[in-house]
This record gives C-alpha cells, sequence and structure tokens, in this order.
C-alpha cells in the first residue's frame, strides 16, 4: 500500500507535467481541464476537486517552476555570477519546451489576473534567489554599498526578456553576457544606488 | 464630391482606431472584423475587401503606430536624450488606451507569427528613428566610437517592458531615467562596442 502523501505527489507532478506541455504545445486559450487529467493518466474528478480551474494549475505551475528553478551560483565575482544568471535565462528562453511555455504564461497574464500575479511571484522568487551575488559584491566592494541588488538581477534579464517578447535579436551566450556586464557596468556606475532612486 | 484618396484614407483610420479600441478594450482573441466594421461605421464589405483579416487590421495598426510615433529628440546630451525616450516608453505603456494596446499586441504575437513579424518591424522602426541620438552622442565622444546604437536604444526600453509584461515594478518617472542612464553607463563602459561583440 502507498502512502497518501506520495500518491497525491505523484499525482501533482503529472498534472504539471501535463500543463507544461500543453501550455508550450498550444498556449494557454485552449487549455482545457478535463484534456490536462487524460494527458496527465489522473482521473477527471480528482483533477477538478484538487485545482478546479486551468488558472489554478497554470499558477500551480509557476510555483513548482519558481521552487525547482537553478539556484544562485557563486563564482567570487559579479560579472560571473551575473553572467551565469542571463546564459542560464537564455537557455531557459530559447529552449523546445520552456520557451513556449514561458509565452503563453506571459501572454496569458496580460488577460488573466490571477496568472500575472502567479507570474510576477515566479519572477520576484527568482530575482530574490539571484540577489545575494549583488549583495555578495557589494561586501567585496565591487559596486557601492548601497547598491539595490534586486534592480541589478532584474536588468540582467531585462534585455532578454525584450528580445525574447519583441524579436528584436537573437538570443545567445554572448548577449547573454552583454547584458550582464551591462547590468554591472551600471550597478558600479552607481546607476542602481538607493541614493539614486532605485527601489 | 470628394476624392477617392480622401474617403479611403478616412476609412483606413476609422478601422485603425476601432481596432487600437477594441485591441485596449477586449485584447485580440476577441477581435472580429464584422465589429470593428460597425465600430468604425464603414461597411462589412470594405473593411473584408481591404483587409481581409483581423491579423491585416492589427499588422496596418502597428505600421500606422510607427509611423506617427514621437520623433527622437535631440537635446545635445545622450542622457537626456536617452531619458527623453525612456519618459515616452513610460507614459505610452501607463497610458489607459495605449498600455492595454500594447500587451494585446504583444501577447497576439505569441501565437500568431504574423503580428509577431509586423510587432518586430514596429520596434525596429523605433529603434532607428532614436538610434541617431546615439551616433550623435559618439559624435561628440560622450560614448565609445564602435557603439552600437541600436543595442544602445533596446538597452533603454528593455527593463521598462520588462516590468509591464512582468509586473515587477512600478513604472515611472525615476524607473525610466534610470533605465536610460544604465544604458549610458554600459554605453560608456564600452558594453555596447562592438568590438565586445555587440551586434
Amino acid at each position: 500500500m502507498e502512502r497518501p502523501g506520495g500518491r497525491t505527489a505523484r499525482v501533482r507532478t503529472s498534472v504539471l507535467q501535463a500543463a507544461g506541455d500543453a501550455l508550450a504545445e498550444q498556449g494557454f486559450a485552449n487549455l482545457d481541464l478535463g484534456d490536462l487529467a487524460k494527458r496527465a493518466d489522473v482521473g477527471r474528478t480528482t483533477v477538478y476537486r484538487r485545482w478546479g480551474s486551468v488558472t489554478a494549475v497554470v499558477t500551480d505551475l509557476l510555483l513548482e517552476m519558481a521552487i525547482e528553478s537553478v539556484p544562485r551560483v557563486d563564482t567570487g565575482s559579479l560579472t560571473d555570477d551575473l553572467r551565469a544568471n542571463a546564459r542560464l535565462v537564455v537557455r531557459t528562453l530559447t529552449h523546445h519546451r520552456q520557451g513556449p511555455l514561458f509565452k503563453a504564461v506571459i501572454a496569458a497574464a496580460t488577460w488573466n489576473e490571477v496568472t500575472a500575479g502567479a507570474l510576477t511571484r515566479f519572477y520576484d522568487t527568482r530575482i530574490k534567489e539571484w540577489a545575494p551575488c549583488v549583495t555578495d559584491a557589494v561586501r567585496r566592494g565591487e559596486v557601492p554599498s548601497d547598491t539595490d541588488a534586486e534592480e541589478v538581477v532584474k536588468a540582467v534579464s531585462a534585455p532578454l526578456y525584450y528580445r525574447f517578447m519583441t524579436g528584436t535579436g537573437e538570443l545567445d551566450e554572448a548577449v547573454a553576457d552583454r547584458a550582464a556586464d551591462a547590468a554591472v557596468a551600471a550597478a558600479r556606475a552607481g546607476v542602481f544606488s538607493r541614493a539614486n532612486g532605485a527601489r
């Protein structure tokens, strides 16, 4: 006999996997809870009772993605830490499954407030995970002491997401490295200092 | 009697206005050519014959928006030019009609390739319009001579669009100015130099 926790966890894993696959393949607009149950090989009643809506499944998926995401690196250099972060973002956005999945969720967030909230929490979690790269650099004297760490981390992702959503350029390692280098240069120049209005 | 050109131009203006209103109010997914004709007070046949699809109307709208957009400023200082650009972007993205309109089109671009192409051309046009702010700054010796002007302009918009799409922070003048200052600092540090792999 299995522990109920084991089965519950497995059901969640299967349904979130199915939701991610479906989002990547067909976008948010065509998601259907019954289809997800079938895809996940899980009873419809279980899925309806546990999540109740497609939006709830996507919210849960974003929570899981935030938790499962790669932890920050610690290379001892702000540039190298942020380059690692930028390369990770580029790998994610250009991944055959993750790229379309992110596009689908970002699109859904424009018309669905619950998804928008879940998406913001996903990014907040990721930003907070990598912010210590900047506070460590502050301690090492690489950037001004009042640097807003989260603003620096956002600055690394921003040009990568801009290209991703607007199609205004390739996404590769060179672009990733430049995004990191630009954030470091701006941080060094004091642009992200709280005294400078960063928040 | 009116010149045909006058009427044709007026029909286009009315239909594009209706399309922009509808996009802002209800998003791309619910756009319908017949509804647009009614909203624009233009005959259905005219609209079907001239555009043929909702996607074609949105493509035409993006073309018009690119042409009608505010031209670059020329303050004589790269920081001030790019701050003006960033503030314009913030005003657009926080505008009660333009903000939802941009969200709708960016979302539609994730699942509709024609719209994605039109959106990319819109941004390419805007980037090229403002790029001379950077080439002028190169001539004035404010940034390295091999600075990639378009990359600098993209770097100004990127953090603003990142916040817009992910909800990870306010959009106001202070944020706009910081986006411009960060791009200038990175450009001065040579991050956007072509020797550094910018393209």
